[in-house]
Formats: C-alpha cells, structure tokens, sequence
C-alpha cells in the first residue's frame, strides 16, 4: 500500500480518499478541486477559497513565479503560502503548460524542483512532455521517453517532504498511457496527474478522455491517487471521479469568469444569454439576471467567478454524498444527459464494466434502473457470471408475472437481471428499482441472463414466461427453454 | 383566446407565461411556485418569500382561517395581505384536502367562496371533491358530478374582480378528466387546478400522473393556465412543465423541513444522513452537513426550510430558462434518470409524442441526442412526417458513412432520424448533436424514416449504406431497399 493515501470509500472506480500533505500538515479529502490561483491575478483572493468554498489544496504555475523578478524575489523570501495568502496545501505547476504552448522554456526539471522546493510548495511537478491527441505514434513515444527520463530525475532528487508528482502522457495511444502510468507507478513520487487531456475535452471527446484515463488507471496501482490535469469543468467531473480520478484543477472558475461564461452542472452558458439565473448559489440568489449583468464590469466578474466556484465545489460534495450512498453511477447517469458526447463518455465506462466490477462494492443501497444504459452496469454483469455457480432444481420457470401452476419452482425474470433466485431477491442488486415500462436493451439483456443460466445447466428443463419480449431476443434463447409470452395469455 | 394568460413561450408543451390577477393587480410570471403558508405556523415569513426567493403568488388554506375564530376575526378585519405580511398576490384553497381527509367540512361553496372573497384573497377556489386513485369507476363518476355541480355554483357567483378556480378530478380515469377538463374549460372560472394527484406522487406513480394530466390538457384549451395541485416536489417540476403544467404549489418545503428532510432535483434525503451537503444555497454554502445538524431544533428547521425553498425556486428558473433556449426536454432527460418511477414518466410523456409535437416549436437551438428516449422525441416524429411529403431523385442512396460512387445522390442517414436531405441538414432537428456510440431505439427509428421514405415513393431506387445495422432491423427494411454495410466493406 503506498502511503499517503488511503481509500476510505469506494464506488464504481470511484473514492473518497484522504491524501496526506505532509509538508502543509494537512490531510487533504479526495475527490478534491484545486482552484488554479494565477500568482499576478487573484480573481477571489486564496483565503477567501478556504472559508467561502472549503478548498484544501490550490495549485499555482511556480514557472509563472520564476519568471517573474519581483515574484521570484517575494517567493523566496516570504514563501508562496505567505505570498498568496493561503494557509492549506498549495500543488505548483512547472511551466509544462508554456513548454507545450510556446514550444519551450528555460528551466530543467532540477532546476524547477529545487524552486519549488526553495518557494515551500507542497506538492512539485516535473517538466513533462505533453503531446497532443492526433500526434503521430512516433512523436508520442518520443515525448514519452523524455518524460519518463524527467520522472527518474525527479525521483532522485532530495525534496524534503515535499511530495512530486508524475504525470502520465502518451496520448491517446493506450498501450503508452499504461506504460508511462506503468512506469510512474514504479517510481517513488507520490501523485499521478494524467496529462494532455484538456484538448480532450475541449473538443468534447469524453469517450477518448474515458479511453484514456481507462489506460493510465490500468498500469497504476489501485492506491495511486490520480490527477485529471487541466480538468475543471462541473458537468465531467462525476463520469472523471466514477473512473478513479481523485484531484481535480479549476481554471475555467475565474477564465469562464473573464468572457462572461456560466458554469452549470449541465454545460456552460453566457450570462448575456440568460433571462434567469439556473442555480441557487448566493450570486445567483441574490441577483437576478438583469441585475447580475448590470454589475460593474470588475465586480460582474467576480461574482460570476464566485458563482462558477460555488457550483463546481457543490457538485464535488455531490459527488462525495453519492459514492458514500453508492449512487454515483446514478449520478453519472443524470449528467450523461447533459450532452451527446457525455452520452458518449458514460457509453465508453460502461465498455469497461468488467474493470468497473473489480473495485465496485458487491453491496449498496438500491440498484435504480434509470436508463437502457444501466444495462450494461457492472452490477448486472456480476449477477451474471454468479448465474453460472448457482444450484438450481431439476425444473425451474423463470417468469415476469405470475407463478404457472404446472411448474413446482419459479423464480422471478427481471429485466435487465434475467433470473433472480428467491434467497436473493431481496440483496443488492437484485432489490433493483425498475420502470414499469422497460426498454429492449434492458430485455435484451435480461435474456443473456437466462442463456447463461441455461447453459450452466443442461440438464434442467427450463421455461420463461416473459411480457412480450421481441421476436429477435426470444430467437436467441437456447430451442430447448419452452417460451410462454404472459401478454398473449391476456 | 382566454384573457388574463399570455403564452410568451413555448417548448414541448411547456411554456412561459403571464397570469394577471387583477385583485392583486399584478402580473405573475408561469411556471410559478406558489409556497403553501400556514396561516397558524409560519417557518418562513411571507415577506421573506418575495424578498430572498422572489414568490410572486402564495396559497393558503381559506377553510383553516374560516375554522379558527381569532384567525377568522383577524383576516375579516385586516384582510389577508395584512394578516399574512405578504404584498404580491395570495390563492386561498378551500378545505377540500380536509374534505377528503375527514370526510366532512363545514362550509358551502357559496359560503367559502363569499369568505374568501371578503378576507380579501385574490384567487379563490370552490370545494370540490377530490377522488384518490383506486376508487372504482362508479365512485369517481359520483364525486366528479358534485365537483361540476359546484363549479357551476362558483360560476353563477359575483366575487368581483377574484379569480376562481376550477379543480378537474377523475381520479385516473382519463375520459372522465378529460370530460371533467372539458366542463371546466367551458365555464367562466379562471384557474384549472388538477386535483388529487398527490397520492400518486406519493406512490412514485410518475406515469399515471403523466397519464391524468395529458387527459386533463386535451380537455383544456391550450389558454387555460393549469395548476398541478399538490405537487411541490422539485424532481418532477420539468417533467410536468413539459406537459404543460404552468402553476405549483409546495408545502413540502416547510413539512419535510419539520421531518428533517432534504429536497434535491434528484429526490429527497434526510439530513442525518448526509455527510455532504449536496448543494451549492446560502444555506448549504455558510454550513457544512455537522453544523448544520448541531444548530438548534428550530434554527435547523428554518434553515432546512429555506434550503428547501432555495432548491425548488432554483429549478423553477432553471426550467423557465431551458424553455427559452428550447431544451426543455434535454432537463426533463436528466431529471428522468434520479428514479425510474421518473423515467417511467418520461416514457409515458413521450406515448404522447404526437401530441407534444402540436405544441412545440418547429425550431429551436439544436437537438441533444441524449438517451434511448431521445429517439422517441416530438421532433423526430415530425421529421418522419416531413419524409411522406419530399421530392425524391430517382435514385438515391442513404448513407451513414461516406458516398458511394456508383450512386449519383446521397443523403445522410443519421440515427434517429434516418434520411436526411441535403438541404435540411443544417436545419432543426436534424443539426442535431448525436453520440458516436449509437444505440439500437436510435437504429430502429432511423430505419423507421427509411421505410417512411420507401413508402412514400416506390418508383425510387433506394440504398441504404448503414454501419453494421442490427439484422432484426434491417429485416424491416423492404426488400427492394439495396442494403450495404459499411462495416463489413472495412
């Protein structure tokens, strides 16, 4: 177990962990949000994130501060938590983002993790590599290889107790991300931001982002707390933390902010556009629209900076509130509707329900049926591999109505479970909440159940007595099961 | 057209609108939440209402002020607005809940309309007869014809310038709401509330309640301003907003608060349960889920009251805003996912696609493409309607994917539409944003548009190159259609 960081709660890939700073003496909670402070522009002003909003942790560009004479200079001699007055943990950024921008900069990965450490950061970073989706294999695996020589180099360097991280880049080729996540995982450093992916997501590539963090989760260690770089956005943060991702930064509270930009759970609007404000925070609480926008230009963007970090941090406390109840797949659900390529993203977890299983609690409160997606849950998927191990009578009808006298056993067919044996009908996730009008991916499904239960038990004379299920699911039911449709007996 | 309400907007059937209350001489804005005040207990003051939650209209209960002789003596000499604080406008009810409660009350019509009108209320309403569901046909026939005996009495009385209500019930028989709609359609009475949908609210019965209140609509003209009575849940605002529900009124704010409950768009928590404060309101903001709990009884209770409140006026704007931007059903496809009793409503609203589509508006922003659901929306509906009447080539291939040379014309075959002109493509719905993971309810109504297209011009010479289209669904194709699989052509 590395130390550090401990899981306190799980659901999904999901966890409520408790990473220790030690250079701040704290503990931070994860899921955490990082608001990004800009060390020559405080929109809310660093003590103001810790009492208005709860933030622990905040991170700032040390390559910013080392660039800048005057900054420079107050850094060394106050130190950033007296600089930007802020009392919690603060995470440094290494001027990754500018080599990527602009192409390159004029610090080593020593040099910067000596700053950092001399400015009292608390958590470093390394000069990585970023490569961008779309570049060619060649290029990726080149910029890989420098990264992972910049990782070795930070893990030989004598930071005190100060914790490093080490970003996983490679793209969007998955064998690199799970070697490069191999590969920091092997490592010493502490924290393992997954970068690159901001192009990702501004072009609303949420099943790549999925794809991707899928990888890097693959070649960490389960105990590896794990960093969406550049990921600040409220509506995916529920789908990033169901996939295992722990910290989380925000810039897009104070940029949005700057060009007039809203922050909802559900995407992003533009104040000039709304003729009401959709949210209950105290701007929007004590405005109204017309009275949000007549603000001064430099206190209307304040305010909408205060808006964006009041719907950002609640939803992170949704998100806690649902992994300790065991509904974050539902809340993942919700905001899947928010957008197609949401959808999209949901669509490419579910491809990893397999993986999902692994670290998915085997018991929670109440499976909620909200969608033909939740089909392919892994909760489902587990009740059917544990069809395969099950005792079953030499008879059995499996029905979604009532009890056919002829039978002596029946069991309950349940879409999308299939068969639900009596002794656990009442255990998660058989105690699954269901609409009363089901949908075919649910009965398709439900259908797999009862083939896997055939075929684990040939010798049983099995039937199903089902509500009208469609000719192309009752064609793929073993000849052998006898078939009653209820609806046609009236 | 019905005057004193103005339709200014419109999505799905939901709209914005404009209510007059003359009495009250001010104009209410639609959908409205009309919090219910307890005239002996007020948690939260009237003024407070308006002032921090911008309540133009509250209702309260005339029968509890008219049973209570110091509260009776009070409102007669002060009136209402005094006794209440409250400046905007005020519905009284008329003890018709302690009617069915109790079996018996008091007062007349004629008296309790006389007396609202004196204590100086601005809409009043008559003592109709609220059937629960479950009671059988005879039952619900007998309690529907004393309710339309007193709305004529409500009729033929002179109460000034106060609106009066017209209460449709029916229980869940739907020809009886819609005759009971109907009836109080052709009377001169101002407001339709729809009576006795709480016990199905209470039962999760999502899809009956669809069900009542879109019998209840086709018996209304679409100018009759329709009050969901007893419906003050915020999870299922946007749902009966979408069905053209334009008044509601929530007492729950304050009775769960006294329960220690904890409203949120996704359900209902108990606040000993939280360890997060899943929100981001004034309230939810100053406190974390320990203090909160540590405040005294009677502060916590205040404060969860006003949580409550924060939460349903929240989505009351986030709803009118949605109806703005045309994606009312994009909430309404979220709030579907925070229970399946909730989707189940959502499908049942869909079975009236048809009816959806008279009201809603041919273009709005672009069509999210969100859900299997989506696939049965009003708008695709309307697009294949659109098919039957186009001019055609002679020959012509659908496509999923790229042209195929050896046609002469191609259009893009998008799931759910199916074909999609040329000269359409950049226009609503078909700008749609789709998923890239397609589903098979999106196959299944896009081949639906193909064979709509066959249909209509059997001398064309069709092709459909379709990405690896399920064989159940390509079976429904006619056979003259030429079938190409993109898929498998590599």
């Amino acid at each position: 177990m590395r130390e550090g960081f401990e899981i306190r709660d799980a659901d999904a890939a999901g966890r409520i962990g408790e990473l220790e700073i030690p250079r701040a003496d704290v503990t931070v909670e994860t899921p955490a949000l990082l608001p990004v402070v800009n060390p020559n522009l405080q929109t809310i002003p660093p003590a103001d994130l810790a009492e208005t909003f709860g933030a622990e942790i905040l991170i700032t560009n040390s390559y910013i501060v080392h660039s800048n004479d005057e900054l420079r200079d107050r850094a060394l001699e106050e130190g950033l938590h007296d600089l930007l007055g802020f009392d919690g943990a603060i995470m440094t950024d290494s001027g990754s983002f500018q080599l990527a921008e602009y192409g390159e900069i004029d610090v080593t990965t020593e040099e910067i993790l000596a700053f950092q450490h001399e400015i009292g950061s608390d958590v470093g970073t390394p000069v990585d590599v970023p490569t961008p989706p779309g570049a060619d294999r060649d290029r990726a695996e080149a910029d890989l290889e420098r990264t992972q020589e910049r990782l070795d180099i930070a893990d030989g360097i004598d930071v005190g107790d100060m914790l490093v991280s080490a970003p996983i880049q490679g793209s969007t080729f998955a064998d690199l991300r799970e070697d490069a996540a191999r590969h920091a995982d092997a490592t010493d450093l502490d924290v393992f931001p997954i970068g690159a992916v901001v192009p990702l997501m501004n072009d609303y590539r949420y099943g790549d982002m999925v794809d991707v963090v899928a990888a890097a989760k693959r070649g960490l260690g389960r105990d590896a707390p794990v960093h969406l770089f550049g990921a600040g956005h409220p509506m995916m943060f529920a789908l990033a933390v169901a996939m295992g991702c722990d910290l989380f930064d925000s810039a897009a509270y104070a940029l949005y902010a700057r060009d007039g930009r809203y922050l909802t759970v559900r995407g992003t609007e533009h104040l000039d556009d709304l003729d009401y404000l959709p949210c209950s925070c105290p701007v929007c609480t004590e405005h109204d629209a017309d009275s949000f926008r007549d603000l001064d230009e430099k206190d209307r963007e304040t305010a909408l900076a205060r808006h964006n970090l009041h719907v950002t941090f609640a939803e992170m406390r949704r998100i806690k509130a649902a992994i300790r109840s065991g509904d974050l797949l539902e809340l993942v659900e919700e905001r899947a509707r928010s957008h197609p390529a949401m959808l999209d993203g949901y669509r490419a977890l579910l491809e990893y329900a397999e993986w999902l299983e692994e670290d998915d609690p085997a018991s929670k409160g109440t499976f909620f049926y909200c969608s033909s997606e939740s089909a392919r849950r892994p909760e489902v998927r587990r009740h059917h591999d544990r069809l395969d191990r099950l005792d079953i009578p030499d008879e059995l009808l499996l029905t979604e109505g009532p009890h056919v006298d002829r039978f002596e056993t029946s069991w309950r067919l349940v879409p999308p479970f299939g068969p639900v044996p009596r002794d656990l009908s009442t255990t998660y996730p058989l105690n699954a909440e269901v609409p009363s009008r089901t949908d075919s991916a649910a009965i398709e499904v439900a259908a797999e159940g009862v083939n896997r239960l055939a075929e684990a038990n040939p010798g049983t004379d099995l039937a199903v007595a089902h509500r009208g299920w469609p000719d192309h699911v009752l064609a793929e039911v073993p000849e052998d099961v006898e078939l009653i449709d209820l609806d046609a007996m009236g």
